[in-house]
Parts: C-alpha cells; structure tokens; sequence
C-alpha cells in the first residue's frame, strides 16, 4: 500500500514549523523550524510601552516556503521511498487572535513600502496589551446592550482579541485603520495564500478565531450586528461589511493548492488546504482531545481545551474566555481556557535575573537551575509567587495585573524563585481547573504537550503534585503541527485519507507517552501553600475581596521552617 | 601646642577599624581596616537555617591588635610629628546586641578547644534571628507580669535582643549555656580586654547595650528582676547574678590601657579606655547627633538615632525600640530606631540576582545598575517592594516578616527592581520619621553616614525625593569610629582633652559636607508610591488591618503608564 501524508504547518510565537506526518500512525516523518528573523526573537517591540508586541508579515511569507521545503529535503534525504506527492493535505495553525490590516487585494499593508516601518501596520500579535482601555470599553458596552456576547467569553472581552485590537488601531493609528479595507487573521491568511487567492472576501475564515476571538456567534447571525459596532466606532459599521458573514470548521477546505505553490514546493497542485485554526485548538487535536480530557499546551503561554459534545448543552462558565462550537472539533463545544504567561515568565527570569554563576548559556542556565531547585522540598524555599507577569486569562481575564513574589529573605537563592515561578503556574494551571469542574465540566484525564511538557520533566513532576493528578505527555512534541497534519486529511476527505472523522484520525495518530504520578506527601504540602495562592490570587486580582493579609508571610516562614528541619 | 589625639575602634558586621581622629578638628589623622576572616565575610552562617548568624571571637582580638598597628604605622608614615603617645584615650563601639557566653576568667567559651566548632559557644551576632520563639515568649510574660519593661523598647522584644538569645541557648545549647559562667556584649569585652582585665565580674557594662537590649533600668533596679527572670528559665535567677548589677554611659571609663597593650601598640600606658557602646549610637555623636537632629546610619542595616535632653522628660512611642536615658548622650535620653536590613537587601540582590551583563564584580554590577536605574522616573518601573528580607526592626518589631516585591511584568529589569529595592528602604525610612513625629519628637534636620551615605549618592537621592526633606552627609564617612574617639576623648577628661563635655567635643570636630535636595516633582510621584507602601506595609505586618487589595496592582500599572508617557 502507497504511504500516504498530511503536511501541518505550526505559525507560533517565534517561529514556525512545517511537519509531515504518516497518516498510518501519526509518526513524524520529517519536520523543519523556520525562526522568525525581524524584532527580538520575532516579536516587534516597543521599549516605552512593554504591551506593544507586533509581528512582521514578510516572516509569515519566508516561513512557509523555508519551512516547508525544509520538511520535504528532509524527509527525501530520510525515506528514499518518500514521494512529495503522496501528501494529500496541508492544515495549518498559528498564534491568535493576531490580525493585521490588508488591502483590497488581501496585501499586508505592513507588506507596502510606506508601511514598512509603522508597527501598527503589521500583525497584531496575540499577546499585544496595548489594547486594554478598549478592552474595558467593548466589555462595558456589551454589558449595557448585548450581554449575550459576553456570556460566551467568560464575562470579560479582551484586550488580546480582535475587536479590541482593531479598535485600538482605530483610536491610535488612524492613517492605518483607514488604509485597511479588511483586518485579516494570519489563521485565515496563510491558508488564503497557498490557496493563491487572499482578497479578503474570498478568504474563508475560521469559527475558531471568529468565535473565540471576535464574538461570532450563528445564533445572532455572525459577527457582532452593525448597531453595536457603530456604537463602538462610527466606521466599525462599514467595516463590519468589510470583514466576513461566515466562519467554519477546520475539517472543511479553505482551498486547494495553487499551481505557483505546488511548483515552487513540488506538491501536487489542488490537494485540500484545511481551514486555519489557532495553534492550541489544532494542538488540543493532535494530543487527542476528547470529552473529559483536558489538553493543556505549555509553552510562552498556555492554553487548555477541552470539549463537550453539544448534544450535551452547555452552561457558560465566568472567567472560561471561550466556548465556541465547532471550533475544536466538529459537533463539539469548544472551551478554551489558559494561561497568559508560562514559559514567558520563566525565560523573563532567566534573561533578566540569574546571574552566570548558573551558566553562561540560556540552556545551561535552565539546567543548572533545575538541578539545584529540585533537591529542595515543596516550601522549604518559603516563597510564593502570582503567576501574572503578563496578566491573567483564566479566570480572572484581566490584563492590568502583575507578578508578585512574598517570602524573600537575605539567603533567597535564584533557584529557590525559579522554582517558587513554576510553582505559580502550577497553581494558576489548578485554579482553571477547579473552575472548569465547578461549571460540570468533568476533568478525567489531562494530555499535555508544548514545549515545556517535552523538555521540562521537573515542571511536569511539579504539575502532577500540586494538582494532585496524573499529568500525561502526548506522544508527539509537535501536537500543533499534527493536529494541523489532521486537519489536513481531514479536509481531504474520507477516500484521500481513509478517516471517516477527525475523531477517527484521532485514534489512529495521537497517543501518550510519558504521566507523572503525583506524590501525595508533597500533594499535602502544596495543598497548603495553595490555599495562600488562593488568598493572594483573590485578594490582588478581584474586587469584591476583602480580609486580612497578615497570615500570609507568617505561614511561608513556619511551612519553611518545617520543611527545612 | 602639641597635637592631641585619640583613638576610635569601630568594630562592625564584617570587619573593624581603628581611626586616629585629631581633637582640634575631628579630621581623621589614620585609620585602619581588618575584614574578619572567619565564615562568610566574617560571619558563620548555616545552610539549614538562614536566621543564624554568628562570629568567632578570635576575630576581634586579631582585629584590635592588627588594625591599631596598622592605624598607628600609617599616621607615623604620613604625619613625621605624629607621636602616640599624644593618642590620649580609646574609645569603643561594636555592633549589638552581640552577646557572647565567657567562662570565669571572662575568656570566651568560642576560644577554648572543646567549643572551638561549637557555633552556639560564639558571639550571637545583632542579626542571628533564632531565637524568634523566644523573643516572643518574653514579650508575652513582659506583657502579663512586667508591662514597664516592654514600654521602653517600643512593645516587642527583638530576637535580636540579649536575652532572647541567652533563653536560646540555653533551649537549644544547654551544654554551652552550662559552661557559661556568664554572657558579655563585645562592646564591654573589648574595652574589657584593652584593660587587661576581663573577669565578668570586673568588667564595666556599657548603659546602650543594658538598656536598649537586656532591659536594663535604674528605675526597677538594673536588669529584669529575679523573679521575672526565674520565670524564663529556673537557671535565670543565678545567672543574674552573675551579669552586672550596673551599666554606665560611654563618657565614663571603662579601665585604662593595660601595661602589655601599651608596650605591643607603643601608646602610653593607663590612657583612658571609654565605656563601650553601639555602633550606631556613637556614630549618632559623630554625626552631630542633638535635639531635633535625626541621625541615619546607613549600612548592612539601619540605625536611626534620635535624643531628647531628660529634662523635657518622655513619652513612650510603639514600635520604637529603644527609649534609654544616657545611652547616646549624657543627660539626654537616646532613642534608637532602625531597618533590619538595608545594604543587606541589595548585596543579597546582587549577589543572588543580578546577570553578569551588568558586570562580573560586585562593583560593576553596583555601578551599572545605578547608571540604569537613575535614568529612570519615580514609577517608571511600575514595581513596589517591601524592604522586610531581615524582618522589620520599625516600627513592627516583627522579624518573621519577609520580602514582598510587586508590578513584575516579562519586561521588567535587574536596575528597575534594584532602584524598587532601594525605594522600599526610603518608605521604611520615612515609615519611621512619621512615627517619631507622631510621638512628639519632631525631626528638623536628618544627617546620614555609614557606607551608603558616603558612597552612594543615587540612594541619597532617592531618600530625600521619597522623604521630601534634605538628606545631609557627615563629614566624616567614619563616623562610629569618630563617635568612639570622641568618648575616648570624653573618658580621659577636660584636662587631657580640653573639651568640657561630649557636646563640645561634636561642635569641634563632627559636620556635614554635602546636602541631597528633595526634588519635588520627584516627591510628588513617591508621595502616591507611598500610600500603596503603606497598604502593603500594614496588610501584610499588622494583624489588625482588614481591607482590599485589588488597588494595588491597577494603581501600579497606570502610575507607570504615566511616568512612560
């Protein structure tokens, strides 16, 4: 029997990746990572304002060729056997919500020589702030008028989505918002130009980025109606035409491969280009998300799916910043839950605060890091910290917050913070969860996958003691890059792949390689120190809270003293 | 007319000096430093327990003999009329409360061999914070049976205090506590030694260390009485009397020069040797310490010295731990205030924190993150900290408090924490003003010496921004080692000296030289810093507030959206 492929194509934060995968058992056949080359580590910044993080389309454009034909060389030189043209598929995922604003022909107008140094004309990266004030405007608007838009995306619109980016180029850029005649996800763009047509009025747009992200809805007829944008910004209503009245699934086609690309990249021209969907939902994919297992992808952030069938229903849940139907998996309530900073926050710490004693490399300073945290006991170290560096997602879904850190003495050591950090988003990981069951949403199993699940045991030992429950590592590293592999069988259809579901490709390719077990001794103190997360967690992040501080410090010492002994 | 001399010993948490001071001016004529060569910068530590913190006493008698010669060799080096024999009295301060156990003869248990690796048969070091339960325990009996004892240092009795410590040792170290026949500050051991008689009994006690650690008061017949004490500890009662009965202020004699001294140093023998005292006291008289003058010792810790002439006689002020009649000037009451960690907080930082981008010595790295952190703007950095790494000394009293640092984003620098660091210890510094002109000490003027007032104009800037009072330098930057040549001065009398009394002495020979001008711009932006210190401050160190904290981390961020602006 001929082999077949799907080729995934993975747009993070710093860089992407093309992936190409076996249909017969999900394994990896080659792969190839393309970093992004402008800003610091791809990300355009601003050194006046830390909310600002923006990102040069050109990258996008030099990734996908540089990627994929990296892919394909690879897996020649690997399998003699291999032929370009048994892949039937291509999916593809990024980060989101990142728009940016194109012209009438779907050009990037970051892509134009008058744009080309003005940020506010390139992508607006997930994890831009910059729109916080706008944030609070679109949420308190929705509030008065259409409190039903609000229901789905846990109570609180944000400033990393569409709507609030958008308005904050509006207000802030004007000459750009003006120049734009479509904001466009780069979810929705990449597919567009493989496909060869990127005009915005004929890019199919995804029900995940729409959903999540811009209050798309079928049930109020699409994207938010014309007297609620109007109400936000005169324009908004023209622009509302501008932008697209249908979004749907990844198992359906955005296009087929255009003869340039399928020359340029020697792939058959025509095969299916799925629907784009954001990196954690393509990634909750590819490490088998099913009902009661909870995904979580751990990387710079975090994002945790989960999915409840919608024969089911579904109650919304506050602080859960969305349910979106379809958006994972067909026929499934999509919840997305996560965390705004994790990986970030520990290589924020690494870059800005371990001296070289601990190496002279960002690896070795990891290592080192690592070996001396881990022969301390939970609270010896008697520190605690908010895991808020960049704000908080779930469940407080507020960007104006900040990381804290309780318990320093004159012998804190860098490691002992480094390991008080994990924690924290070990905690920060409990809380969604706690949440998430509270709502009836059953936590039976969690797959994790991400960066740090593959690299950082340590972490993930962490992970599985503070929750107390087993913590599983999807079987491949790249889920986001498979679950796009997926989604690109899938859209090929049931007689190119042999899958009659995604469900069905599912079964055949994902699986878990590694769990933690959690150890109940260290499970009981850190149920403790979690109890003193929750307090400071409640006490700085909402409003309503009112009490007393004075037990906390007191606590962390006497834990410590206790565990020093 | 011959030039007249005297001698300042200076002993300190890593190191001492001796300082030749010339009576006409107070100019330093030699002077000399040994860094203790035991432990960790002179300091025995333990890796289990990070409130220990001891010091071998061989350090001081190495440290008198080699720092004296070393002194003395340099005047005859760069003045040719210089003589010794015109050095007309020592004088002597330590740090404190650093009390150590003796056998009969006064020698220290420390130096005979069977305790030679004993940490508990050392010097318990000011800030070795073991002894908490203790302090406690105290507090609460004083409270019960001896209210008036806790009314004259400021309600709490420190850890840090003589018989906290004492009452620890003999908990944790009964072997030692029964080898001892009794307990001495070094501040009456070493005048005791340089007079060649050190049996406890003979040796003079100094009124600064009874009064403000060991509850020493005329008024109740010297220490704590028999019964109190009894009820600490059944062995209480005998030790008392084998303590002192009497303690005495700094301007009358200790003893005088021993024959074997004055024949190894090449002084004239029977010289004056002045009754020992703190550090920060008699820097306070090197500085120019007066009514209405508050004079800051900024070093590892704090000292805030204040005093009152007797005859407008006192109120008690809580929080403040030290009222004692006589113990800075004669006839006045001394009050002294402090921050249990200041130069302490940053060197733990920079050790522990910092990257070496900033520098691979300590003094780069010191020196590059001043130059980083000065171009910045009060609230700039968008981060708070409090400046309880060591416990807070004022006005909690409370050492089982810890670090607490706020507004972290993934953006946030080494420099922007580092100046947060030194902001914190300006708010616990005006915490501490406040509270003394609550209590009706009003302060007119603030001079400041030690380390950091002379080497570090940043932080004496900042100080006066965040205070909005002018922040004036000692002339001297030894200013403990003047103070104690100024009461050697005093202790050999007008006849020798010429000088009538202490207050004469500081009118001839202690100034300022340099004055920091609040900026008030500066000011004005702190002033808001302050009020979220405070929240801070009493959340989390008095048991009594209740309230909210959602403020806090909102008020940050847009303080430092403003000042980014």
């Amino acid at each position: 029997m001929t082999k077949k492929y799907a080729l995934g194509l993975d747009f993070g934060t710093n860089s992407c990746r093309a992936l190409i995968v076996d249909l017969e058992n999900g394994n990896e056949t080659a792969g190839f990572v393309f970093p992004y080359p402008s800003g610091d580590n791809g990300i355009l910044l601003d050194a006046k304002d830390p909310n600002i993080a923006r990102q040069n389309p050109r990258d996008y454009l030099t990734g996908i060729e540089v990627s994929l034909k990296g892919a394909l060389q690879q897996a020649k030189s690997k399998y003699a056997d291999f032929k370009a043209q048994n892949i039937i598929g291509i999916g593809v995922d990024t980060t989101g919500s990142s728009p940016m604003p194109v012209d009438k022909k779907g050009t990037p107008l970051g892509l134009l020589p008058q744009y080309k140094d003005n940020p506010d004309a390139m992508v607006w990266l997930w994890k831009d702030h910059s729109s916080y004030a706008e944030a609070a405007h679109i949420t308190e608007l929705a509030k008065k008028i259409r409190p039903e838009y609000l229901a789905k995306i846990g109570g609180t619109y944000s400033s990393e989505w569409f709507w609030s980016k958008i308005l904050h180029c509006r207000n802030t850029a004007p000459d750009v918002f003006k120049a734009a005649s479509s904001f466009v996800e780069i979810c929705d763009y990449i597919p567009a130009v493989l496909s060869g047509d990127t005009r915005p009025d004929k890019i199919i747009r995804s029900i995940c980025a729409a959903g999540h992200k811009a209050m798309y809805n079928d049930s109020w007829g699409g994207l938010p109606d014309k007297e609620f944008l109007a109400t936000l910004s005169p324009e908004f209503g023209e622009l509302r035409e501008r932008l697209y009245s249908k979004a749907v699934p990844s198992d359906r086609l955005a296009g087929r491969l255009s003869p340039e690309w399928a020359e340029k990249l020697g792939l058959a021209p025509g095969i299916a280009i799925a629907v784009g969907a954001f990196d954690a939902h393509m990634g909750a994919v590819g490490a088998g998300v099913k009902e009661g297992t909870l995904v979580k992808i751990l990387g710079t952030s975090t994002c945790d799916v989960m999915v409840s069938p919608r024969k089911k229903g579904f109650t919304d849940i506050p602080g859960v910043c969305g349910i979106v139907d379809g958006s994972v998996l067909p026929d499934h309530y999509g919840i997305e839950a996560g965390q705004s900073a994790v990986g970030d926050i520990f290589l924020w710490f690494v870059n800005h605060l371990v001296p070289d004693k601990y190496g002279t490399s960002l690896e070795e300073k990891f290592k080192n890091l690592e070996t001396a945290a881990s022969s301390q006991k939970p609270g010896e170290h008697g520190l605690l910290a908010l895991d808020w560096n960049n704000g908080n997602r779930t469940i407080l879904a507020d960007v104006r917050l900040s990381g804290l850190l309780i318990g320093q003495t004159l012998h804190t050591k860098a490691h002992e913070i480094y390991r008080a950090l994990i924690e924290s988003t070990a905690f920060g990981a409990l809380t969604i969860i706690n949440r998430l069951e509270e709502y009836g949403v059953p936590v039976r199993e969690i797959v994790n996958c991400g960066g740090l699940a593959a690299k950082n045991p340590f972490l993930m030992q962490i992970y599985a003691d503070v929750t107390g429950r087993p913590m599983k590592i999807s079987r491949l590293d790249q889920t986001c890059a498979l679950g796009a592999a997926i989604f690109g069988a899938a859209a090929a259809g049931k007689e190119k792949s042999g899958f009659e579901s995604v469900e069905k490709a599912q079964e055949a390719m994902t699986g878990v390689k590694k769990t933690y077990t959690p150890d109940l001794e260290s499970h009981k103190v850190y149920k403790q120190l979690y109890l003193l997360y929750q307090q400071l967690h409640d006490a700085f992040g909402t409003e309503k809270w009112e009490g007393k501080m004075y037990n906390v410090m007191k606590e962390l010492i006497t834990l410590r003293e206790e565990q020093n002994k």
